[in-house]
């Protein structure tokens, strides 16, 4: 299991007239998460992309348990509970100051070439993350 | 059951360099389809939030079928499939130009007053859509 | 000189917490209004990127005079006043249901190769436009 | 003169299909160093919202030298030239992790009261930029 916590300061823009997150943002919440633990991995998504290799998100399930406010300091916590093959799946809870869970996320993402066609994890992920999962 | 379908037109903006829609923008798209199957109905989600009843996102499920591009004309098509209680569903199929179903959606929204108490779905809200069920 | 008109239902997504439309959230606006202004003439900005144009932004000015509200019907009117070369700049006035001018912006925009090389304005927009500047 | 950086990574969800950071994404960027340079100063604006003040931006101005790019590490750099009185003026530099400008924004805001009523800067604004200012 590969564990991953980051935090985010919520924008002004991000919020809505209700006074909250607007719901659409979260999904730049989780992509921030995710990219900073590939980051802590020694590696960046940016990296992966210049090598060839991108990584389109195929399914998500949110559920929004408390409203995150403006100014809010979140943390971001990303969790790969299992070696990716074919997809990677991040879990994300969204926690507020207080350890609060505001927010859970699953992302799915797929793996692709330069030519659009799917394949899988990148050698280079995997050895990165096989130290947490054996 | 009540369905209804609205255009939308991808925006620049809402593109990444991946030269897709961003992940993230689906969820306006869901917005602008069930704020229009409201407007459909006779009634606008303006006129909800004034009279006092606000309808947060509780829960979002996204599958990525196709990837939707700058430019594209896409149909959002909206499905109540059931009388709201104090929940609404809104099943979402968002299609391209050759009525290939690029993405589909799951959204499910609370009905809150202005003290941000659970409530049930608001009386003119069932009256507008109780001829499409019997 | 060429005007063109085209209408936008702002979002909720795009409002924040002031209970306004989000002044970054202008920006996008005035790409539809180009866009749209674009397609007026018989061309498509996805035409001329296909074709090897692209447009980047070098200069923005934005006045915000009253502010847009969720839900509003507002119309997004594309002014441009001499005929591009290396530029081509948009005035934009933003009115709502009222014909009142809620906001105006100055947009300029350049014109690139595929290599990211400065060039002119393209013959196929200067042909649709020269009708309206003589 | 007070002067304040603070660093933002960009987003993928903020780039759009040129490959680069989406023009009106900046006013994020704007955002996020005119709030962290409040909040050097020992205030948060989210606090002048709770006082009764309100911020609303009045004009903008972008002049973009060079595209910012996904991942890139930004330094927003926000400095407030004189003491506001009706009105306060960011002048923001956007530079990259070598140092090269890549955008500058002139922002101003007014100041608002709960009743939206035109007002002078808050007191406990003026004291805490007073020192740098003499």
């Amino acid at each position: 299991m590969f564990v991953h916590d980051t935090e985010i300061r919520v924008r002004y823009g991000e919020t809505d007239q209700m006074g909250f997150v607007y719901y659409g943002n979260y999904a730049l919440y989780y992509e921030v998460g995710r990219v900073e633990a590939i980051r802590a991995l020694g590696l960046t998504y940016r990296q992966l992309e210049e090598a060839g290799t991108f990584m389109p998100v195929v399914r998500v399930e949110s559920k929004f348990i408390y409203p995150a406010k403006y100014d809010d300091l979140l943390t971001i916590r990303s969790v790969v509970n299992e070696l990716p093959d074919r997809m990677i799946h991040f879990d994300v809870s969204i926690l507020n100051e207080n350890k609060v869970i505001l927010h859970k996320g699953k992302v799915t993402l797929c793996f692709k070439n330069e030519e659009g066609k799917l394949v899988r994890a990148p050698q280079v992920l995997l050895q990165k993350l096989n130290s947490y999962f054996d």
